[in-house]
C-alpha cells in the first residue's frame, strides 16, 4: 500500500535524497567505498560539504557576510550556544511554544532574559502581535515555525536588535530575507536530511563581543573558520541535504516550494474549515503551512480514535497530534506531494460521508 | 579493483552494516518508509535504541549502575562536557596524542588541571608510565587509543579517582573490565557506525556533584533520564551501530575480536620490523593493535611517494599518515579482515623485492 508520511519529524524527504543516500552508502562516486566509511578529509567529501554551503547561499539568497556551518547535536544544543555565544547582558525572547520555551530557559543561564510575549495561557494557539522589543537586548529570538502547535511567523520580522530565528520546521519553505536575521539555525530533519545534522547561518560580525569563555566546540568562529570540519561532520546527513538541495533547486527553488505550500496548505485547511467533523486548533491568521493541528469539532469528539485508524487502514502515516494538543498533526513540509494532501483531504471526505449525522 | 580501507575514521565498516544501513533507507522493517523519514518516537525505532543499548552492555559486560546514552556532537564534544559534568575543583589529565591534548584544554575552562604526564616531547611515540594521579583530583582522564600517533594502553588502569576515558578507536576492540572506568566514551566512526554518533557509558552516581548549572543538553542526567530521546537523535548512525554490535556478535563478540585484531596487529608489524624499507614510530610495548604508524627507513626516504602511489594501484586506500607523524597509517578496525592486512603486507614485500638495494 502506498504511505504517506505526515510525521513532524524525521519526516519526509524526497525520493531522490532516498534513493541517491542509499546509493551512495553502497558505492559513494564509484569508490568502490561506502558513504559511510570514506573520510571527511578527502576531496569526494570535501566537494560534497562545498556544494552544500553553496546551494544553502544559493537557494536561501544568502548575502555577503554570512557563514554557513554544519553541526551535530541537534537545534536543541543551539538554545545554549546562541547565548553562549551573543548573550552579553539580556536577551529578548518572544514565547510561541514549546521549543521557543526551551531556548528562553536555556537563555537564562547565561544572563537577564526578557520575555516579549508569550501566549501560553492561550496553549500558544497564536502567535503575539503586540509586544516590544528592549533595544538593549543583545539579540532578540523567535521561534518562525512552531511544530507541536501549527502556528507560523509569515514574515521576517523588523527588530531593532540582532534578530535570531529557530527554523528547523520551515527553512526552505518560504522565500526569507536573511539579511533581516542576524542567525537562522535549526535541525535538518524536516525540510532538509536525516536526523543528526543541525544548520547555523550566521552573521560574521555579530560574533566575538561576548567577553565569557566559550568551550571550543560551541564555539561559532571554530567552525567557520574550519569550514565545519573542526572535528568529524556527520557525513551522510550532509550529503542527505546536497541530495534535497538538489532536487529544491531544480524543482524551482524556494519560491516554486512556496507556490506549492501554499497550494497544500490551502487545500487541508479548506477541508478543515468545510468538513463538520473537524476543526483547526491555531488562530487562522497564524496557521502554519509546515504542520496543520485539528481535532475532531465537539459534536465528534468520539470519533477521533475511528478516524485514526480509518486514516491509518488508507495509508496515513504519523496523523497523530502531539499530546500538548491533541487529535492530529499533517506535517506537510517540502516533500509532501499536493497528491499527498490531496489523498488525506479524500480520507477526511470520505470519513464524513459516513459519520456526518 | 577489490579496495582496502585504511581510513583512521571515518573508516571501515562490517558489509553487513553497510548493507542493512542502505536497505533500511530504502525500506525500513517493511513499513515502505524510509530510516531517514520515521520518527523516532516510534514503536520500530524504539526498539533499535533499545537493542543497540542492550547490546553495548551484553558485549562490553556493563555492570549494573552503568547507562549508556547515545549524542551527537562527536567526541569532541564530550571534551566540554565531561568537565561540565564532573569537573568541581581539580581534574588529572595523560597527555599522550593531539586529542588528549585537546581534551585537556577544554577542561581548564572548568578548574585545575593537572597534566600528569605527557609525551609531547617524543612526538607522542610512546604512552608515559611513571606518574602519580592525584588523590583529590574529581577525575582522571585518558585516550585510551591515540589515532594520530598510533599508540594504546593496553591494559585497564587502576585509578585511584575517577577513571574517565575516550575510547574512539578502540572500544570493542579488546576485553575492556569497565568497572575500573567511571565514564566512558567516544564517536562511533571508528569500530561502530557512521559519523554523527557519540556513545558515552557513565556510572550513574558519579553524576549530580558539581554546584554549576549545566545547559540541559550538556547535562548527561537528562539524556539519560530521557533514554537518549531528550531531543532526536542521530537515527541512521545509530541503526547502523546495532547493526555492527549485531555483526560483532554474531562474530564471537569482543573476545573474538580481539584475538583476531591481535593476528592483524602481528602480521603487519612483523612486516614492519622485517622489511628493510619500513620502521614503525612508536615505542613496540605502546603500539597500537587498531592503528599502525610507519614511515620509511632513513636508507629509504625517498621512496614514500613511489609507495604511496604503488599501495594505491593496488587498492590500499586511506594510507597517508596524520602530518603530525608522516609516512603512513594502516587503521585495522575491526571490520578490516585478516586478508586485508595480508594484501597491505604483499604489497610491501612486492614494493620492497624491486627496491631493496
Amino acid at each position: 500500500m502506498k504511505k504517506y508520511n505526515f510525521s513532524a519529524g524525521p519526516s519526509i524527504l524526497p525520493q531522490q535524497t532516498i534513493e541517491e543516500t542509499a546509493k551512495a552508502i553502497l558505492d559513494f562516486n564509484g569508490s568502490s567505498l561506502s558513504l559511510m566509511e570514506v573520510s571527511h578529509r578527502g576531496k569526494d567529501f570535501q566537494l560534497v560539504m562545498d556544494e552544500t554551503i553553496e546551494l544553502f547561499k544559493e537557494l536561501l539568497e544568502i548575502p555577503a557576510g554570512y557563514s554557513v556551518i554544519f553541526l551535530g547535536g541537534g537545534a536543541s544544543l543551539q538554545f545554549c550556544m546562541v547565548p553562549f555565544n551573543l548573550l552579553e547582558k539580556k536577551a529578548a525572547y518572544l514565547n510561541t511554544g514549546t521549543w521557543a520555551s526551551k531556548a528562553l530557559k536555556e537563555a537564562k543561564l547565561f544572563g537577564e532574559v526578557v520575555e516579549v510575549a508569550s501566549s501560553k495561557a492561550d496553549n500558544f494557539s497564536y502567535i503575539p502581535k503586540d509586544y516590544v522589543i528592549p533595544t538593549d537586548a543583545d539579540y532578540f529570538h523567535i521561534t518562525t515555525n512552531n511544530t507541536i502547535f501549527g502556528t507560523e511567523l509569515h514574515t521576517d520580522l523588523d527588530s531593532p536588535v540582532p534578530l535570531v530565528a529557530d527554523m528547523s520546521s520551515d527553512i526552505f519553505s518560504r522565500p526569507i530575507d536573511v539579511s533581516k536575521y542576524a542567525l537562522i539555525y535549526g535541525g535538518a530533519q524536516k525540510n532538509l536530511a536525516p536526523a543528526g545534522l543541525t544548520f547555523v547561518i550566521v552573521k560574521d560580525e555579530l560574533l566575538g563581543k561576548v567577553t565569557r569563555p566559550i568551550p571550543t566546540m560551541l564555539d561559532y568562529r571554530v567552525h567557520i573558520e574550519n569550514g565545519s570540519m573542526f572535528n568529524t561532520p556527520p557525513v551522510v546527513p550532509i550529503y542527505g541535504a546536497m541530495q534535497t538541495l538538489r532536487w529544491l533547486k531544480a524543482n524551482g527553488g524556494v519560491p516554486a516550494m512556496y507556490k506549492r505550500n501554499i497550494e497544500k496548505a490551502n487545500l487541508i485547511y479548506n477541508e478543515i474549515d468545510n468538513n463538520p467533523l473537524f476543526r483547526g486548533t491555531c488562530a487562522v491568521e497564524d496557521r502554519s503551512i509546515m504542520n496543520v493541528c485539528f481535532v475532531m469539532s465537539n459534536e465528534y469528539k468520539d470519533l477521533e480514535a475511528d478516524f485514526a485508524q480509518f486514516a491509518t487502514e488508507k495509508g496515513m502515516s504519523g496523523l497523530k497530534g502531539h499530546r500538548s494538543v491533541g487529535g492530529f498533526r499533517a506535517s506537510i513540509y517540502n516533500a509532501m506531494p499536493l497528491s499527498g494532501v490531496q489523498a488525506l483531504v479524500d480520507c477526511m471526505q470520505e470519513f464524513a460521508k459516513k459519520n456526518v449525522k
